[in-house]
């Protein structure tokens, strides 16, 4: 497998007080890796959640929801190399087998468990395999406990490169911790386009707030994001909170240190999304695409993803050509309020397009300079309203045919 | 250009009374060819038109849909090699260039006048240029005709093969044609992925059902082909109907014929806007995608499009993979109902996946022999409800990235 030329190096990861770590060989594949991670944390944990909005979601998707509103967590075990998705009685069978595999090695409540699977679909996870995988986790916790970065391999699928985030804060007078590692988004066939996030902090924090602050978080990061705008039944982000950190329990924004620990959380997402693109399919440029102007929030988002998303504009960007006709096609198909003799485009730090038409004695040398870096930045001001929001993608390259098309299942 | 391996011939088209064409070299790009066509409408002839949803579209669009509600043409411009779109005031300007040439040329109003254009955008179209060029063509209807494949020809920018279709019905005891000729949707940068279509008539028929019907005929053809989920801002069908066959007008369903008419302009409909697929960029093999048990027929077409739409699923069809897991992910995806025990999914003949799950014993023999081919169909059944649709795409190829990322504007 070819490294992503837009990889980054695995950073440093302080440990985080109240989660051990360990990964096993369940065998899932005919592979010669750890294929099983399993997350003990300690009791009292707080838990928040994310899910993929597919109406066709994995067995692990619908476990997990049932399992969050309680807000506890003891144990995460995360599969790769079989999604468990679209396999019937059999896959919630094999989610049952991960389950009461954890609740007996940890004497835990069910709905303590956390599971996510990614792989291959259509083939019922193995529950025997999940099983043994689970208890030879669980017996190397304190013998042979894995880092961030064991995990982070052992999570993954496609991925090129192992990608974790950590970030720190200080909370009423206590110096937290948080840390992410994520999977996502190589999608060679048969495999889906899963992404799994799963995060760490030694902060104390009510489920509740930890849900809030997640989901605002997301809708900054990981739900900024696009590759090829297709979605998995299995996406999965989850969030863990064991309050070893001794901070008085953050219940809402009015407690001190809530504000602080939520731009960490933000920050530690914002950098595992932003990894998941730099390994998207084929991508060799990253790509920021703003939107200002809009009609509201909401509008200026639905056009940046229609920018983001369009295959035209993504193959332009991977040819180096500063086309933005195709950025002025996406903003219409958009649907949202745009008035095309207001609309101004700039690519970097070139403003190319003004008031709906190229602008006077346009040069294209610095955008043609612009483009031939690995990051390019796109933004659009459509001059209607407040309405703004980034998202971030890759570009369209013969490698994604190669991984998607040259390829038979 | 590479013809593409989908291509049909050309079909022999009946002249259609009541129509005179024409085709000139306007020299709108520096290419050695007609790139201006003239169509003379009978004094009388009915029109009607669907244009591009996009909230950005060209000044020509603009045009179009303040001249259909008089519903009156007699003259048909459309210019090849600059879509005029993204011009601003000029772009206007140029429009209006266009129209009183016809105006003059054709002693009609400037309402009766309708302009296409399609190429590049961000020029504006030579007003001089243009104005040259409908005299030119003017001048050539009587003693140099043009036949409707060096229309087709004419108006094609990217296409690697002239479209046409025809199709006749018996109206009121009259034998009537209709004629179809149309462009797409080759979207070489820096041009535009644009739809063009002009349909031809010697019926009689009222603007208001011309309208109608071909709104109707539009929903299940044109506007149910995509190639890559973009949209052009000049994307336009126009229909001319000249009454020369001397049936009894129809001006309702109620009318002798109508039914036997309006069956008649779908099944053109349907031809061009299959010709259109077949020339998508780097299309290798065309996919017919069936939706059946949705809620209603809205949310299936919905599904329908999520799946043609899929670059996912577009590139296993290139990949001649029954990926049967990206067709479960797209409809996922799509955010109308389903119930993923419920799904059913075949790839041609084959049933795949019943009731949520591989069915047993599944060969893929079969399938892989279907994929081989150059039409594939996908038919999905959510066993919901009675919704159903069907929608046309095709596979995503390095053709499409080599067209859309290996050049450089």
């Amino acid at each position: 497998m070819t490294i992503s030329p837009l990889a980054q190096p695995f950073p440093a990861m302080p440990p985080v007080a109240g989660v051990r770590l360990a990964v096993a060989r369940a065998g899932y594949k005919a592979w010669d890796r750890a294929d099983l991670t399993l997350a003990e944390l300690a009791p009292g944990t707080s838990v928040a959640g994310v899910t993929t909005r597919s109406k066709c979601p994995s067995p692990e998707v619908d476990w997990c929801r049932s399992a969050l509103p309680q807000g506890r967590a003891r144990v995460l075990v995360v599969n790769a190399g079989n999604s468990n998705a679209f396999t019937g009685k059999a896959g919630e069978a094999a989610v049952q087998a991960v389950v009461s595999a954890a609740v007996t090695a940890f004497d835990c409540t069910p709905h303590q468990v956390f599971v996510a699977s990614t792989g291959v679909i259509g083939v019922p996870l193995s529950a025997a395999k999940a099983r043994a995988g689970v208890a030879d986790a669980a017996s190397r916790l304190a013998s042979d406990p894995a880092d961030y970065i064991d995990a982070a391999n052992a999570i993954g699928t496609t991925d090129t490169f192992a990608k974790g985030a950590t970030a720190s804060a200080i909370v009423d007078g206590k110096r937290i911790v948080i840390n992410g590692i994520v999977k996502g988004s190589g999608m060679i066939a048969p495999d889906m386009a899963t992404m799994l996030g799963f995060i760490f902090t030694d902060a104390a924090v009510a489920p509740d707030f930890l849900q809030m602050a997640l989901t605002q978080a997301t809708a900054t990061s990981f739900n900024a994001i696009t590759v090829d705008s297709d979605t998995s039944t299995s996406d999965t982000v989850l969030a863990f909170a064991t309050s070893a950190a001794g901070n008085a329990e953050i219940t809402s924004y009015a407690c001190p240190g809530a504000d602080a620990f939520a731009a960490a959380l933000q920050d530690v997402c914002t950098q595992l999304a932003l990894l998941v693109v730099r390994d998207g399919e084929g991508a060799t440029k990253l790509i920021t695409v703003d939107v200002e102007g809009a009609e509201d929030d909401r509008a200026a988002k639905v056009v940046a993803l229609s920018i983001a998303n369009s295959p035209l504009v993504k193959t332009a960007i991977a040819g180096g050509d500063a086309n933005w006709g195709r950025v002025v096609m996406a903003v219409g198909k958009a649907g949202e309020a745009a008035d095309r003799d207001r609309l101004d485009i700039s690519f970097g730090a070139t403003l190319v397009a003004q008031d709906g038409a190229v602008v006077p004695g346009y040069d294209e040398a610095p955008v043609a300079a612009h483009l031939a870096g690995d990051e390019v930045s796109i933004h659009v001001d459509l001059k209607l309203g407040d309405g703004r929001a980034r998202v971030w993608t890759c570009d369209l390259t013969h490698g994604y045919i190669s991984i998607n098309a040259d390829y038979r299942s």
